[in-house]
């Protein structure tokens, strides 16, 4: 955001009285394309994730965790800034996500949680995949963010054409040279292309060193995975080890990843004062065959407004306060960690625009229910689908990535995600009442809704 | 088995020397039609089960634990015997399962974990489904169990033709009166229809009665739950309480009995000397749509020789000896709990027979690696799939349930369970190799293999 609106808004958050307990860290692990059914806690029958199932042991795990967009770009803008991408206008119909052609991104008018939480004086890091604009002006550094080390956009993009098989074949010989992708360090790219196969360990690295360096202040760290996205890359140590192939190797690398940051809370005696979040911006890839995750027992996958393209594995973990070994269905969504992270550090919310998220605090420290009951369903700018309670209603369908245009349904398709949480049995004609009031639902929502500038579709040639 | 045949093989068991541990208890719980996919810490997302969880975190849970076959009769056959079901004839092609009508059962000749045991000096308990032949020469009690407490078949049984609506409808409507299963204590029925709203609690209270009764006593308790089986009862704590409607109910009432189990070891310390181990007789009842479970990441469920079929859900809990909270790929089998727990008893396994089954005891120790690399996959007598360490051929499929005939595969359909746990991909054919060898594994097993005695198709008239 431009420095007089942050300045006149951040005023107003540090005008609130300071919490008396010190502030608590915040880290959030956002993976790439993980699926529900990835993870060892989640039932994978031949994924190892003990650190991940160790972490769920000693947290919460969520069965009902969303993310905020079927892809991306949209997830990624909704987890910083709390708001639904059309709100952002980091969605569109044509483009889906940024490309390295994209002249858009995330607008400094909006405000990230790193913005917040600077404001009340945590440290901030931004390590891995950022994909909210890589023109300088949409950098994390222009968000809130003091450092960044990673990818500006997805580790598939810059396909460098005359190396490797044509089309997807590439994808399964990944080869670090098929894909021109720059790694970067602050505003600078640091290497180029990135090599892959190091990523995740250097990305945990780096986030290791950023917990050591903040024993004496709060910090917020937003470790956005590269990995599992395609192409799939593991480092040495993990590639060839799973049982479920590459795909388990970098998920497994990931799991390590984890144990890596725990265990450095752990020694630097800061977990009694952090939270750990760790999740999802999509559900898995299926289209990329064993290259792709698992959705569990979900329908569909990235890309698709079912369940298996929203539904991600969520635990949260903050020994003393997020109670141990509790599997909760409440509700919840990755832009509810804006609003939770801001009441945690002891701001506030903006209140000069909606704000999509809620604060998950009673959930998290065991004590109440979830604030939210309704999760919406967009794809790129239109809203597809709408849950309430148990019930979600598909007002339209559409065919993940491919051929096939939207599916108009009238009456929706409606599912109750509590019986029939893979979503396989339409009972919309027994239901009349129930959908007239995810209808009035809708109508509500959509009647307050005021769509942001277009970023996808500005192009730079 | 006879009197005078057991004495023989009993005094050979007898003959080995005592351990000097005391004898540990064994608790084996076993569910009917439960799926891979119905628990929490399998990732359901909808049904609640904290306590076993809680015992999964405690102990150690299996993702590669299989049942000895697709339906009821012959796995539980199995799991009591050690022995494949085509070896004691508990086994059919065109009957499946033991019926009201059935006039066979599981023989004297056999050996089951209660006599092993019993000659071990423990107490055998056994409670709920017994299905192994309900004629008075086939109850649990001429197997070496104490005491029975049960139904002696299929809580869908004996349907009452004036009683509900025609065909499957019943099921979705379920009164205790649409069925005239009688409930058995010792070799008498005490109520008819069993009043199957509380069979899950008493069956509960009778195994809790058991434990704190054999205070001074080593014991095996053998208790096999009606539930989740259709048609579903849960008692009035439990019914219309789950978001997973009725099954889930039913299966959250389970959970509540392994809590209760749990809880009685525990106040009367016997938690640190007695394992307890937890499973499914095969997969879930799909055809019964929300009334049946979820497999999971597994391909179809109860009757199918797909994973789905016989992959279990599978905890062992034995605090101080099996490691807490550790997720194991080990594959084992419902099989290998006859010769674990023979050994663990300080006895022996006959050896005057094919046994099956595999001691375990280093994979519950955490000790070194299952001596398992091979499961076979029959429908009724014959031999449809096998898997060799990841690799599974199927040789023969045919549909779960209803229409269709075996489909014969040559070559078989090959697939990778370790990348492809859904066995969605055939790869037969850039694999000639593994083919020659699980060729050759099936041409050794069904070369030495004696088939039983046909019991299922024997009739009372």
């Amino acid at each position: 955001m431009n420095r007089i609106l942050l300045s006149a808004v951040l005023a107003a958050l540090l005008s609130l009285p300071a919490t008396a307990a010190p502030k608590p860290n915040v880290v959030i692990v956002f993976c790439d394309d993980l699926g529900y059914g990835d993870l060892g806690c989640y039932g994978h029958p031949t994924i190892r994730t003990p650190n991940l199932d160790r972490m769920a042991a000693e947290g919460m795990k969520f069965t009902n965790f969303y993310s905020a967009a079927e892809v991306c770009t949209p997830s990624r803008a909704a987890l910083l800034t709390g708001r639904l991408p059309i709100r952002t206008g980091m969605c569109s119909d044509t483009k889906r996500v940024l490309f390295p052609e994209s002249a858009g991104g995330l607008q400094q008018s909006e405000i990230t949680i790193a913005e917040v939480l600077k404001a009340q004086g945590y440290a901030t890091a931004c390590i891995g995949k950022w994909h909210l604009g890589h023109l300088p002006e949409f950098l994390p550094m222009k968000q809130g963010f003091n450092s960044f080390f990673g990818l500006p956009y997805v580790n598939d993009m810059d396909r460098v054409a005359d190396k490797g098989p044509k089309g997807r074949a590439a994808f399964f010989e990944p080869k670090v040279e098929y894909w021109n992708v720059p790694l970067m360090r602050g505003e600078k790219i640091v290497e180029r292309p990135a090599d892959q196969r190091t990523l995740t360990k250097r990305y945990t690295e780096e986030a290791v060193e950023i917990i050591r360096a903040n024993k004496q202040k709060p910090f917020f760290l937003y470790l956005a995975h590269t990995m599992p996205h395609v192409p799939l890359f593991a480092s040495k140590d993990f590639a060839g080890k799973s049982p479920r192939g590459l795909y388990g190797d970098v998920v497994e690398e990931l799991d390590w990843s984890v144990g890596e940051v725990l265990k450095a809370l752990r020694e630097e005696k800061m977990d009694k004062n952090t939270l750990v979040v760790f999740t999802s911006d999509n559900g898995p890839w299926l289209t990329f065959f064993d290259h792709g995750g698992s959705a569990g027992p979900f329908r569909e996958g990235k890309g698709s407004t079912f369940e298996g393209g929203f539904r991600v594995p969520g635990i949260a973990w903050w020994p003393g306060t997020v109670p141990a070994g509790v599997t909760t269905q409440e509700m919840v969504g990755t832009m509810d960690l804006f609003v939770t992270a801001a009441r945690l550090a002891g701001g506030t919310v903006p209140d000069d625009r909606p704000i999509d998220g809620y604060d998950i605090t009673p959930v998290l420290t065991g004590k109440g229910p979830s604030p939210r009951d309704t999760t919406y369903f967009y794809r790129g700018t239109k809203l597809y689908a709408v849950r309430l309670g148990p019930w979600k209603a598909h007002f339209i369908t559409q065919v993940a990535y491919g051929k096939g245009g939207p599916v108009l349904h009238d009456p929706p398709l409606l599912y109750h995600l509590g019986k029939d949480p893979g979503e396989t049995t339409d009972v919309a004609k027994d239901n009349a009442a129930v959908i007239a009031k995810l209808k009035d639902a809708v109508a509500k929502h959509s009647a307050g809704m005021v769509p942001g500038e277009p970023q996808l579709e500005k192009q730079l040639r």
